[in-house]
């Protein structure tokens, strides 16, 4: 089986183990299916894949775990940017395959997260990228360091540079410049992994090293829910959170890549915005400057300077 | 006294009107001042304003009325887009002062506002630029007509050119492509007013233009408020106004240029987001089609194909 095989395989499967996961923490809530497919070419791409969408659960406000499988071809701007090379004249095909998901918590004291993994492969190039990061509203260290820690012992195993890397890469990737802030606590995040390689085994490794985050997803995030999910929260947390839902809005409209490449490229609407929060809040009044010895306070500290959490 | 004094003097003085205006409809909320300054140039430039805001009244869930008067250095890029002229090559000195607001009503019978007119001075050029446009959540075709009739009568005033020509422009501008749909049902915006003129009374025209328009802003939208502010509605009608708000969100973060501006000038953020509702929906969900014989699907109708109202 091809490489693209095995990867479109590996992450539908991941799909139906986080789906199955997530339903089995909620009361009968289930996620719904959204099927899609794009037989002709349209904006230059056609694919399809499968949404799956959990609304109002007791524990997921909004829990969304997307797959595709798409290919087309590449506007020249961007063909120039993803291979790195100045000397491209016309649109370059590619494609792409992934898993992405964004899970918003009802209560402010479960974390946001995200995680995509992916592999393209464009013109005569192929990769892997992808990450996991999470957005607290109200900061645990606890959480923080078991995401942290998770994600470390995953990337230690392919090679010790990794996590050092992935890790200030993440930081530097989620950041509002315009809130000098962080948009979370952050995770790994990687690009382009095998573009310019020339080791035989690379990507047998590399698809590996994939695979065992798309597996043990669940382990850097579900034991937090778990330890979370029967606290009692305020109604001033949750408005803090619904605050802190507008700067993840602010950063997907503002400055997300993925969500630039899916509107430059007439991407799915329903996909490309499953990111953003069901419900969102801005208050131009709010205090420019928190006390840094309430929760707020402690939080915006660890995002405005970040942490080193393992 | 200067166009440049003289502007300022109108724009302050609107803030006070429309303010006064707005309070008087509320039962005892009142406008918060935040006046503030920045002595030192920071990013290339430095001013001041006064920022009126508005939270939680019955009529108003929020509303911001801005004035400011900045100056500086614009950076090159900004100055050759600005000013139409690709041989600036470095930075070009700019003086700017306007009035901003955005109104986000808590029923969503009663339209959202935006308005901003202000001027400016680049360089050696100067000019006048501005608009207002509604959003309404509930399509009353009465309000619509009423907001474009004074409109274009205050246009047709100095010249019949301008209500044609700014009423498209709105249309054009506040237009969302990846959701194939304007913000609102428009009104009027210019830009540049003045910039290549050589005409000796321009200015003075243009002048009594603006003032015109800021004199009369309270007659394009308090009698929609006045008409809507005791109906009752839905929590449907709300979920729907929150839905429609979050595309307000996406048009201000993806494609504004006013926040563009901001951003990259190193604007104040307080300021710059004042126009981000206070509270706004997203739903992977929604309906992709929706049935055009409800009010929903009346509205998209016109959002998708924009209508002339007078």
């Amino acid at each position: 089986m091809s490489l693209l095989e095995r990867a479109k395989r590996l992450f539908r499967t991941t799909q139906d183990q986080i789906v199955t996961a997530l339903e089995e923490l909620e009361d009968g809530v289930k996620f719904q299916t959204d099927q899609w497919e794009r037989p002709d070419l349209v904006n230059g791409y056609g694919g399809g894949g499968v949404s799956r969408l959990l609304q109002n659960g007791a524990i997921f406000e909004q829990a969304g775990v997307n797959f595709s499988a798409v290919h087309g071809h590449l506007p020249i701007e961007m063909g120039v940017k993803l291979l790195a090379d100045q000397s491209i004249s016309e649109p370059v095909p590619f494609i792409a395959t992934g898993i992405s998901l964004v899970i918003h918590p009802l209560s402010p004291l479960i974390p946001t997260t995200h995680a995509n993994y992916r592999f393209l492969q464009v013109g005569s190039k192929q990769w892997f990228g992808g990450g996991g990061d999470l957005t607290p509203y109200v900061l645990f260290d606890e959480d923080a360091k078991h995401f942290h820690r998770v994600l470390k012992g995953e990337c230690d195993r392919f090679n010790s540079d990794f996590y050092p890397r992935f890790k200030n890469w993440c930081d530097e990737y989620f950041y509002l410049p315009h809130r000098h802030e962080a948009r979370g606590i952050g995770g790994i995040f990687f690009d382009y992994l095998g573009r310019e390689t020339t080791e035989p085994d690379f990507f047998e490794k590399t698809y590996d090293f994939v695979a065992t985050l798309c597996s043990t997803w669940v382990d850097t995030y579900l034991p937090i829910v778990k330890r979370r999910k029967s606290m009692s929260w305020s109604e001033e947390q949750r408005q803090f959170q619904l605050q802190r839902r507008g700067r993840y809005v602010e950063f997907n409209l503002l400055y997300d890549r993925g969500t630039k490449f899916g509107l430059s490229t007439g991407g799915r609407i329903q996909s490309i915005f499953m990111s953003l929060p069901p419900l969102a809040a801005w208050d131009p009044h709010e205090a420019g400057s928190v006390d840094l010895n309430t929760d707020a306070g402690r939080l915006l500290q660890v995002l405005r300077q970040p942490r080193e959490w393992v």
